[in-house]
């Protein structure tokens, strides 16, 4: 597959190329998923060093000699149990190693220092693969693109299967959802699914329980899945029976939010201003004090990862950055709403990839 | 809840009983299993600080203002975003505060040097929860004993159902399976749900894929349902239509170094012994060299964690540790057998909660 090693040869050449900036010559590579993200291999223990110059060696365990040479065919594999510590051994005298600071436990980190050749300095680095990812590759988006639309394909399985309806329980319909992603490709969900009903739409955080849905609850149902290494998040919010009055206009108010997030969702807006914009409408429909987080956040190998449209967010969108979009009104003891789309910044109007009926479905 | 706060209170005063010896005052837990163990919080952001003295404080961060208060009443939380700094700060002078160097990141512990305050001292702390957790206490037990229970029912569901069965997929049984956890309580499977057939089934590693089951076949699945905080772990090996010879003598020779591992698996037994019950059994057969991990591993609120049965264990059993017993023969590009229950091990012959037959099973 030259498609695949293009993909991973040229993550690392991003990574060798920034190196420099950061003092050191080598970067010592321990998080699985920037493992995976730089190499292809998916196994549950390994270590990658890359080099300034691009050359790149690997290790894991016996577990997984035939797996490695399989996943990744362009760099010959170090097979030992304490893999960081085998590649680390091997360093030329006079190197400065980066390791990642943000993943590397202090208990770790001495047992690197214990493997660490004399006159090799071992380096604290932070934040450099976190800004390759921002931006996706085309085999990235792909993927990601895939995701999204596997998992809106189970939530119209589940609606018209009739799936949600009351009588039914929150884990009930978390079961049936997660069923269909599973037997569309998921591996797993990308996180617990939410199925929030009644009262329990106002709590952002809920997961799904014993509850049954009954006629006038609000529904939040917020889920993705994980395929391939990807993720995928959206959120809709349906109604069983008939919309109260308090539904209605509180949907109105998220759905009013919800477009003009994404709207405002493009290359070289400030993330600030995409939370701002979102939260506005909110703010002007009298319902600020009710909408608890932030706008959106990035997804891709991580279901949160940067960027964040957040009050507090810094840096502007850039083309093939990921975002959610995903504003909500809580209002305790009565109910809540969300609606949230994961969106592909473009030249141009966002691609929304969680495609999925956005106005107030009844059930 | 008496029981619950009893419970939680237990374990915090395990905890700082063993802090004289780590030359610490006060411990602050920062690890969300470690904090959930020891208060019963269970949401994804918190700290916790136990002292010598047994006073506790906890913080979490503004989404879980009501639920901290109602799974923590025996404890006043502190709500910052900054959990481990905000506890860190109100430390006394002259007071020395271990962290978990296992968890804690080399990046947090620079924010951490940060928030101490002058005249306090950081001390890298590591194994100390991982002890206390080694042995459960009556609540774990039962928790895990429903978890291991419901798992079991899961599969006696699949099977009972014809679910699994020649012409359907690895992914379709899994899914199938999964599904079934969850509607009996799981929040999510324990690991990703191994369904492994024909020549697949001699990768111990090998997850659920697009094969499908064909006359013939060993078919291993290995499972687990992760509820309330706790995991479940079992192996059962199936055939398919009808045992060849060779299935019919792998399965044997796996099943008897199974039982000969849970017959070893008693107090004060080594757990380098545990491990050689089962190992012989298979070496004198001839699979010596096709057993390629350990005997098995404890599970708790992690699917693996200490003790190890495996040739380099250290350490003896005791009553009310966990521990799985899951032999395994595996020819490569023929096929392979693992069978695998968990125990409780008891002051007699250990209690298995993962009931199910054992004998090879045709379908």
């Amino acid at each position: 597959m030259p498609l695949v090693d293009t993909r991973f040869a040229t993550r690392r050449r991003k990574l060798a190329s920034m190196l420099a900036a950061q003092r050191v010559d080598e970067m010592l590579v321990t998080n699985l998923i920037h493992v995976r993200y730089l190499s292809g291999f998916s196994g549950s223990n390994a270590a990658l060093k890359v080099a300034k110059d691009l050359t790149a060696s690997i290790s894991t365990d016996g577990r997984y000699t035939t797996q490695i040479a399989a996943e990744v065919p362009d760099i010959e594999a170090v097979i030992e149990r304490q893999c960081a510590e085998a590649l680390l051994s091997s360093v030329a005298e006079g190197r400065r190693v980066g390791f990642e600071a943000d993943y590397v436990s202090v208990a770790a980190l001495e047992r690197l220092k214990k493997a660490c050749p004399e006159g090799v300095t071992l380096v604290p680095v932070t934040g450099v693969l976190e800004e390759i990812r921002l931006t996706k590759d085309p085999l990235e988006l792909q993927r990601l693109t895939e995701a999204a639309e596997l998992a809106a394909q189970a939530l119209s399985g589940l609606v018209a299967s009739g799936e949600l309806a009351a009588g039914r329980t929150e884990r009930d319909v978390a079961a049936d959802l997660e069923y269909r992603m599973r037997v569309l490709g998921a591996e797993r969900p990308s996180f617990d699914t939410i199925v929030a009903s009644g009262p329990n739409s106002a709590m952002p955080h809920y997961n799904a329980g014993d509850r049954t849905l009954v006629d006038g609850d609000l529904v939040t149902i917020d889920f993705g899945m994980h395929r391939l290494g990807f993720n995928s998040d959206m959120t809709r919010t349906f109604v069983i029976g008939h919309a109260t009055d308090f539904a209605a206009e509180i949907y109105d108010v998220v759905l009013r939010a919800q477009l003009a997030g994404v709207a405002a969702a493009t290359p070289g807006t400030k993330l600030a201003d995409v939370d701002r914009a979102a939260r506005d409408v909110i703010v002007e429909a009298g319902y600020g004090d009710y909408f608890v987080h932030s706008t959106g956040h990035g997804i891709g190998l991580e279901v949160h990862e940067a960027p964040a449209a957040a009050r507090t967010g810094t840096g502007v969108l850039k083309e093939n950055m990921l975002l959610t979009i995903e504003p909500g009104v809580y209002v305790p003891g009565k109910g809540g709403v969300r609606i949230e789309d994961t969106l592909i910044i473009t030249s141009g109007a966002p691609k929304i990839i969680t495609e999925w009926d956005k106005q107030l479905t009844v059930i």
